[in-house]
C-alpha cells in the first residue's frame, strides 16, 4: 500500500494507532506536502520504474538487513510515521527562513518532541534518536546537548545529592543543560583548557574564571541562547594545587527570566557552515562562584577545608567517547547512504549528453564515468553501515565487561573507534561531494538536499576528535602493538596480524622478486592483501622512528618527524578492517539474491580501494603489475554488473523522501516539476518586483 | 608606511588622490572596521612577526612576480585602496543578513560601482575586473551577466541596426540583460536544448516557447529579478526546418514598472549552495513574440520572408568559451591562495597540543601533519598561478592570430583550456576543504572567510562545462593525436610529446626490467617522468577503445567503455603541463633568493603528485621502489626546508585584509580578540533572550 500522496510505502498495521493515518482522508495525511499534485503527476517516473523492475534482489529483505532484523525495521517505520504525520511537527523549508527563525523552528520542535516522547513512552535510547532524526531530519537541534550531554554526565558523575537537586529539575526542562568544554583556543587537547575552578574555603565556594581570550568557552551546542546552566569544564585548584580538568554545574541565566546572571557573559558564536539550527555559544566567566556541592563530585572530591580527594580510575571517561566515536561512523553510514540515494535515484531520470548520434539522451546511469563515480561511494555505503553495526555490537558486548571492572578489550576498541572515526567521516565527507558534483548543476540548489547534508556531516571530522589527532592515537596503538610482537609477545584481537612471522620480515622489494599468490577474484585473498598491506606500512612507520632515533632525536621529535608514515599505517589499518567486516558480513547472508549483490559491491570496495592506492600494494610487492591491470578492468565489469541493481540499491536504504529532503531523490523520480515549484516559492518570488528595482537600478539609469 | 586601522600597507604615493586616503584621520580611513583597536591590540601578534623575520626572500618583489610587474602590482592596489576606502561601498557583513537583504545590498553595490567605474574613466577589461572584485570581495553579483555576457554578446553578434537599438540603452542600464542559455533539463550538451524560437512570416516575429518542464530556462545569474532583457539561446524554426541553436533578444520585464510582459513565467530559482548574492533565475516563455530584428543576425539570418542565411564559419564562438575556462584557472589560483593565507597564518598563531611533554604548545604549523595537508597546496597555489598565467598570454597571443583568420592553434588550446579548468578546479575544490579543515573548529565559524569561498569556487567544477565532460574533450584530442602520430604525422604544440618513438612502444611491465635514470632532485627530470607517465596513459586510454571495438562495440560505446582511462589519461596530461609550466616558470626568475624557494615548492609539488599517483609511475616502470621511498622522504624534507618561508609565501599573494574577509588569516594575527568581536554582532545575540524561550520553552514546564 502507498501513499497517494507523498509515496510512503505503508502497510496495513502502520495505518492503525499509533500512528495516526486516516488513509481515507488521504490529503490530509501528508502534512509537510505544500504542492497538490495532479492525479497525471503524481504517477511513478517510468525510468525510475523500469529500474526498480530490473533489480535482481528482494530490496525489503536487504532493508531488514541493514535495520537488524525485520522487527527493526518494522519499529523503524512505525516511529517514522508517528512524526512524519503529526501536524505539531508541520515545518516551514528551513532553506527559506533566516537564521533566528530556523533557531525559533527548532526550539519549538524540540518542545513539541519532548511532550510527546514522554505522551508516548518512548524510552529506550536508540529509539529515541530514531525520533529526533525525524522530528530534525539529520539536523542537530538546539537540546541536543542537554539530552546527549548534560543529562548523562549527570547520571555518571553525580552524587545521589547532587542527582535529587538536579536531575529532576533537568529531566522537566527547567534545568536546561549543556556541556561547555571547548575554549575558543582549546579543542581536541583537553591538558591546554585554561578555565579556572578555584576553591574558596571561607565560603565553600568555587569561584570560577576565563582568564585569557582564548579561554573563552566556544562551540557548545545550546549555550548561545537555550541553556540557563553548563557544565563547565575547568582546571581545578584549592589549597595552591591543581589538580587537572574537573566538571562544574554552573548556572548561568536566572531560571525564571533567562537574563545572564552576574560575571556571565553569554551569547551565539554566530552563523557557521551548516548548523543554523543550533546556538553554539561562548561563555566568559568573571569571578562566578558556585557552591563547592556544584562540582561533580561521584569520583574526584573537594572537602569543605579543600583538601582534594582522587578518582579511584582514570579510565572513566574512557567509555563515553569510545562510545560517540562508535556512533559517528553509523552517521558517516547515513550520510552517505543519503547522497548516494539522492545521487543515483537523479542519474536514473536524468537524460543528458549522448552516447550514440541520433538516439535520444541517454540516462546519466548509462555513462562509465558516472558509474564510476557513484558505485564505488555505492560500496562504500554499505561498508561503513555494516562497520557501524559492528562497532555498535562491539561497544554493546565491551560495556558490559566494563561494567563489571574488566577494561581488558578497552583499549584496542578506543584505538579502533580513533581510526576508524576519522577513516569513516573523511571518507564520506569527499564522498557527498562527489554526489553533489554528480547531479551537475541542480546539486547546487538547496533543493537538492546534498548541501546542507555536506554543511551537517562535515563538523564529524572535527569534532570529537580532530581526524588527524585520531589517526595518530590509534598509530600509537600500532606502534606499541608491532613492539610488542616484535619482543615476542603474543598479540590478541584485530592487531594479531602485527605476530604473524612472514610480516616481520616483509620488505619492501621489487615486484618480480616476490611470489604472488593473489586471486583477485577472492575476498579472503584480498582482504589478506590489505592485512599485508596494513603490516608493511606499521613496519614502515615503526622503522621511520627508529631512524629519527638513531638521528639523535627525542622521542617526541621522532614521533613528529613520523607523522606522515603514522597517518598512512593508520589509514591502511582501518581500511583493512573494513574490507575484512564487509566480508565476514558476507557469511551471514543467507538470501542468494542478496548475497550475490552484495558480494558484487564488497569485491567493487576492495579492488577499487587497491585501484586507488595502487602505489601501496606495488611498492610492496603485494601485486604484480599485470594484477594492477587486471584490477582495473574487473571494476569497469563490477560497474556494469551493478548497473541494473543500482537504483533498488539505495532504496533498500529505505530513507523516506521527508527525511531525505530532496527534490533530485524523490522515491517517485519526478525531479523537474517539483523543483520548479519549490523554486516559486522561494523568498525573493514573495513580490514579482524586489525593492532594490526602485532604490537603485532605476534611479540609477538618471544619474548615467 | 603602514595603515594603523587596517594594517593595509600603503606607499606614499597611494596615500595621494584618487585614493583619497587622508592618512592624517586614520580612524576614518576604515569604514569596514567596526570595532576600534585599543594601541596594544593593535599590535602584531608576536609569533607572525617572528615568522616574517624569518623569510629568506624579498616578499615584496615575488609579488609583483605573481602579478606580472611591479607596476601591475602597483595599480592592483590602488585599485583596491580606491574600493576599500570608499564609504560607498561599506557593507554590513554579509553573514549576518538575509538572502534577500544581501541581494539587496549587492544591488545597491554594483549600482554604484557602474557610477564609479565611469567617474574614473576605469575601462580596461582587467582593471574592471580587479575593481569588480573589491567591491563585491570575489564574490558574484546581480549585474555579472548584464556587463559579462550580455554588453560582450551584443558586441560579437549584434548587427549595427541592432547595437544602435541596444547597445546605448544597455551601456546606460535601461536596458539589464542576461544570458538564458542553460535549462532545467540541459546544461553542457547544448544541442539538447529544448526552447524553441518559430519564425511566423505572416507577423515578420519569432514566437517563443518553453515546449516542457525541463526546458524553462534556469540557472542564469541576473534572470530572476535583476534583468528586463534576456538573450535567449533557442532552437530555430523556419519555414519548417529546424536550424539548430541561435540567441535572441527578449524583453522579459516592462522597462518602467519592472513587472513581467505577458507570457514571461520569471522568478528566482531559491537559495543555493553560495551564490546568495545572485538572483540565478528561471524563465518560462508562453508563446512570446518577438520582432525578426531581435534575432541576433550579424552571423546567422532569417530574412523577412523566412529564408535561413547560414553563419560563414562554427568557430566563431570557440573563442569566448576557451577564454573564460582559461580565466578559471586564475580563479583557482586566488581562490587557493587565499585559502592558504588563512590556514597558514592561523597555523603560525594557533598554539595546540604537544609535541614534546612540559614545554609550551607548539605553533600548529610544526606538526608535520599539518605541513603536509598545507604546503603542497601552497605549491598547488604557486603552480596554478603560473598555469593561470600561461593561459592568459597563450590566449591574448592566439588571439590576435583568431582575428586575422588564423584558427591554426584554437583547437590545442581549446583542448588545454578544457582539461586544465577540469584539472584546476577539482584539486582546488578539495584543497579549499583540506584549508578549512586544518583551522580545527574555527574553520567552521562563517568568521574564517573558509566556508565562503568554498561556496561560491564550488560551481567553477561545473559551469563552463561539466568537469568530466572537460576531461573527455580534452581526451578526444589527445587520442586523436596519438593516431595521428601513430599514423606518421608530425604533431607539434604540447602533444608532440606523442610523436616521440620510444613512447610508442613503452609498455607497462616489471619494474626490474626497466632502467631507471630518473633524478627525483632534477625538475627536468621529473618534467620528463610526468610526459612518459601522460604518453603511457593516452596509449592505454586508447588501446582499450582499439580492444572495445575488436568486441564489435560500435564506435561511441567503445569510448564509453574507455571513458575512465579517458578521464585518466588527460589527468596525467594536465597533471604533465602543469609540472612543465612551473618549472618553465623558474627559468625566468632571476632573483636567487625567489628563485630558490620557488624551485622548493617546485619540486615539493612535483614530488607530492609522484608520491600520490606512485601506482601510476611504478606501473609504468619509470620509477622503481627505492626512488618511491626515496621521494616520501625528499617529501619531508621538503616540508622543513619550507617552514621558515610558509607565512612569508602567503603574504606574497598580498590579499588585502577586507578581500580575504577571514577573522583567522588578518594579517597582523590577532585571531582570538577578533573572533570574539566579531560572535558578538551575530543577530542572534541583538537580544539577550531569544523570543522562543517565553514562546516555547518556559510554556513546556507547565506540560511535563
Amino acid at each position: 500500500m502507498t501513499c497517494l500522496c507523498c509515496s510512503l510505502r505503508l502497510r496495513e498495521e502502520e495505518a492503525e494507532e499509533p500512528v495516526r493515518l486516516r488513509l481515507q482522508e488521504r490529503q490530509q495525511h501528508c502534512h509537510y506536502i505544500h504542492i497538490v499534485f495532479s492525479p497525471t503527476e503524481r504517477a511513478m517516473n517510468p525510468d525510475i520504474t523500469r529500474e526498480r523492475n530490473n533489480a535482481t534482489f528482494d530490496v525489503e529483505k536487504l532493508t531488514h538487513i541493514l535495520d537488524g532484523s525485520p522487527e527493526k525495521t518494522r519499529r523503524r517505520r512505525e516511529i517514522e510515521s508517528m512524526v512524519l504525520s503529526d501536524p505539531d511537527f508541520q515545518e516551514e523549508d528551513p532553506n527559506f527562513l533566516s537564521r533566528s527563525e530556523r533557531y525559533d523552528q527548532a526550539v519549538r520542535k524540540s518542545a513539541q518532541m519532548i511532550l510527546k516522547l514522554r505522551e508516548y513512552g518512548i524510552a529506550d535510547p536508540e529509539e529515541i534518536y530514531c525520533y529526533k532524526n525525524c522530528v530534525h531530519p539529520d539536523r542537530p537541534e538546539p537540546l541536543d546537548l542537554h539530552l546527549g550531554m548534560f543529562l548523562p554526565t549527570l547520571l555518571n558523575q553525580a552524587t545521589p545529592e547532587q542527582m535529587d537537586r538536579f536531575f529532576m529539575p533537568a529531566w522537566n526542562l527547567e534545568i536546561i543543560g549543556t556541556y561547555a568544554q571547548t575554549e575558543m583556543g582549546h579543542g581536541t587537547h583537553l591538558r591546554g583548557l585554561e578555565t579556572t575552578a578555584t576553591y574558596d574555603p571561607a565560603t565553600q565556594e568555587f569561584v570560577l574564571n576565563s582568564p585569557t581570550v582564548s579561554s573563552i568557552k566556544w562551540w557548545p551546542g545550546g549555550l548561545g541562547k537555550t541553556s540557563n546552566h553548563a557544565i563547565v569544564l575547568a582546571q581545578l585548584f584549592t589549597q595552591g594545587n591543581g589538580h587537572g580538568l574537573h566538571a562544574f554545574i554552573v548556572p548561568i541565566r536566572d531560571m525564571d527570566t533567562h537574563v545572564p546572571l552576574p560575571g556571565i557573559v553569554v551569547g551565539d558564536i554566530g552563523p557557521k557552515f551548516g548548523f543554523s539550527e543550533v546556538d553554539n555559544g561562548f561563555l566568559k566567566l568573571e569571578n562566578v562562584r558556585i557552591p563547592r556541592e556544584n562540582m561533580l563530585m561521584k569520583y574526584a572530591k573537594v572537602e569543605p577545608d579543600g583538601t582534594y580527594l582522587k578518582p579511584p580510575s582514570a579510565k572513566l571517561t574512557y567509555g563515553t567517547m569510545v562510545f560517540i566515536r562508535s556512533m559517528i561512523v553509523g552517521e558517516s553510514a547515513r550520510a552517505l547512504s543519503k547522497s548516494c540515494t539522492i545521487a543515483i535515484r537523479y542519474s536514473s531520470v536524468r537524460h543528458q549528453s549522448e552516447i550514440r548520434p541520433g538516439d535520444p539522451e541517454p540516462q546519466i546511469l548509462d555513462f562509465q564515468t558516472q558509474q564510476y563515480k557513484l558505485f564505488p561511494l555505492l560500496a562504500m555505503a554499505y561498508a561503513f553501515t555494516f562497520v557501524g553495526q559492528y562497532m555498535n555490537q562491539t561497544y554493546q558486548r565491551i560495556s558490559g565487561d566494563i561494567n563489571e571492572g574488566d577494561y581488558s578489550e578497552l583499549p584496542e576498541l578506543h584505538a579502533l573507534s580513533a581510526g576508524l572515526k576519522a577513516f569513516t567521516t573523511w571518507a564520506t565527507n569527499s564522498a557527498i561531494e562527489v554526489c553533489r558534483m554528480s547531479c551537475g548543476g541542480h546539486g547546487y540548489s538547496r533543493s537538492s538536499g546534498l548541501p546542507d547534508i555536506y554543511v551537517e556531516f562535515t563538523p564529524t571530522c572535527t569534532y570529537e576528535g580532530e581526524n588527524t589527532v585520531m589517526m595518530l592515537q590509534t598509530a600509537r596503538y600500532l606502534v606499541k602493538s608491532y613492539r610488542q610482537a616484535k619482543a615476542g609477545q603474543q598479540l590478541s584481537g584485530i592487531v594479531s596480524y602485527l605476530n604473524e612471522p612472514k610480516h616481520q620480515r616483509v620488505q619492501p622489494q621489487p615486484v618480480a622478486a616476490r611470489p604472488t599468490v593473489v586471486d583477485i577474484n577472492d575476498l579472503v585473498s584480498l582482504v589478506e592483501v590489505y592485512k599485508q598491506r596494513a603490516a608493511i606500512l606499521v613496519e614502515l612507520a615503526a622503522k621511520s622512528i627508529q631512524q629519527e632515533l638513531q638521528r639523535r632525536k627525542c622521542q617526541e621529535d621522532a614521533w613528529n618527524n613520523s607523522s606522515i608514515d603514522l597517518v598512512r599505517a593508520s589509514d591502511a589499518h582501518c581500511h583493512y578492517v573494513v574490507v575484512k567486516l564487509f566480508t565476514d558480513k558476507l557469511g551471514e547472508i543467507g538470501d542468494t539474491g542478496i548475497h550475490s549483490v552484495l558480494s558484487t559491491l564488497a569485491l567493487l570496495y576492495a579492488l577499487d580501494g587497491i585501484k586507488k592506492n595502487s602505489g601501496d600494494f606495488l611498492q610492496a610487492g603485494l601485486l604484480n603489475v599485470p594484477q594492477v591491470l587486471l584490477v582495473s578492468v574487473r571494476v569497469k565489469e563490477l560497474l556494469s554488473q551493478l548497473r541494473p541493481n543500482a537504483v533498488a540499491l539505495v532504496d533498500a536504504f529505505d530513507v523516506h523522501d521527508k527525511k531525505l529532503n530532496s527534490v533530485l531523490g524523490r522515491y517517485d523520480g519526478n525531479v523537474y516539476e517539483n523543483l520548479f515549484e519549490w523554486a516559486r516559492r522561494s523568498p525573493l518570488n514573495a513580490t514579482e518586483v524586489h525593492e532594490s528595482f526602485h532604490k537603485y537600478l532605476k534611479p540609477l539609469r538618471a544619474k548615467l
